[in-house]
């Protein structure tokens, strides 16, 4: 039987041996939700990259270019790191370049693994879908705030490893599993509430974007997935 | 209001400031257990050291020399790191020389803290209101095993928490704090149930030690708690 094992922090990820296993990039707020958001409304395709310099190096026609840190856009881009700033009109046909706090480094530390998808509450059945089909071990990489352990992506990683185990198709590995999905099990009714009381809820509000967590946490909107191979971001339907 | 927040990992320890507050060094299983029952069966001190090479420097009358790796007492050592080989026979009056696999380095670690306490369900309270009395922040330091998370650590720094903030005199410092107590109050009337899904019962299992970990959660069986000053650890009572 397949395991699933969360990691809670991108400091703890070297203990992980992500070779042919699958990795879920987890970053609620935002990054791996704003990415869900983007494909959703027609992008060709997302370039996580880790520096602004790097971002600014894609500058010309059919690319769209983002950069966000602690939260806010980087002065000089147009677009930084919020789900609601990529419409159709927006992002349809281009090719997202985005740069974030945590989550866009995420992708490539893990580059070893033989597969490696965006998690978000926004297609949170249709991953658990994909990753049933496939069978394989799953690590849940929580990209967490500058190494630091955090609510929304650790509450994700429970809702996602009670999908997977309800069928018994899936194994817990490890204790970091055990806790996520013991701590989701007491928020499942209200991701909201439990959010409001998180370090991350505290710094969004105070740059007033309570619209971005709410829809950071809406359920099932879409039926893919966003799968990184070779440096991009695509959508994966689900069966 | 004094914070309390927690350290999931040792790994994640850098990313705490210890100075000026108290750290509590938690391995429940079972280094901090075992270093509160030496005290309390009259063990002069401990003295916990990171190699086995370290310990046999302390040769010599007065010491007893104890190593443990990967949940076993290391060869050619007298005593590893259950909390039931020492009882006061063999420890009263003597100083133990401890190495383990995690709980001990944490000690050296948190070496900056104003004031450093080995953290067990044995003197939970006693703790508790040591640390309510001295009205400093704190940092619960879970050892792990091998720089994961473990679930019996986490469940007693969310035990903490909830005897620290019941009486409105702690605050909560960031999500691991919250998650920790969160997962506690799953758990907290059958804890021994909890840690009966957790990777190191598995282990500890294997090597036929039980009884050590229905020792380790005993809870309040003493009204003193270990103080870690100067490369020793002693006793500090309880007001």
């Amino acid at each position: 039987m397949p395991k699933v094992e969360v990691c809670l922090s991108p400091h703890l990820f070297p203990l992980f041996n992500p070779q042919m296993k699958t990795v879920v990039v987890i970053d609620i707020l935002r990054a791996t939700s704003t990415i869900t958001s983007a494909l959703a409304n027609g992008a060709r395709g997302i370039i996580p990259v880790e520096t602004a310099d790097e971002c600014l190096a894609y500058q010309g026609s059919g690319y769209v270019l983002a950069a966000e840190r602690k939260g806010k856009k980087v002065e000089g881009f147009d677009h930084g790191n919020s789900p609601l700033e990529y419409p159709v009109e927006v992002i349809k046909d281009k090719t997202l370049v985005l740069t974030t706090t945590n989550g866009t480094k995420a992708f490539r530390a893990a580059h070893d693994a033989e597969m490696v998808y965006a998690g978000s509450f926004l297609s949170i059945t249709a991953l658990s879908k994909i990753l049933t089909a496939e069978k394989r071990d799953v690590v849940l990489f929580c990209a967490g705030w500058k190494g630091r352990v955090s609510l929304e992506d650790t509450l994700f990683a429970g809702g996602l490893i009670k999908l997977l185990t309800a069928s018994d198709l899936f194994s817990y590995n490890g204790d970091s599993a055990r806790i996520a999905y013991g701590f989701y099990t007491l928020f499942e009714d209200d991701l909201e509430a439990a959010v409001r009381q998180s370090s991350h809820f505290e710094r969004l509000a105070g740059l007033d974007i309570l619209e971005d967590v709410a829809y950071c946490f809406r359920q099932d909107e879409f039926d893919f997935v966003p799968c990184y191979n070779n440096g991009l971001i695509t959508k994966r339907k689900s069966q």
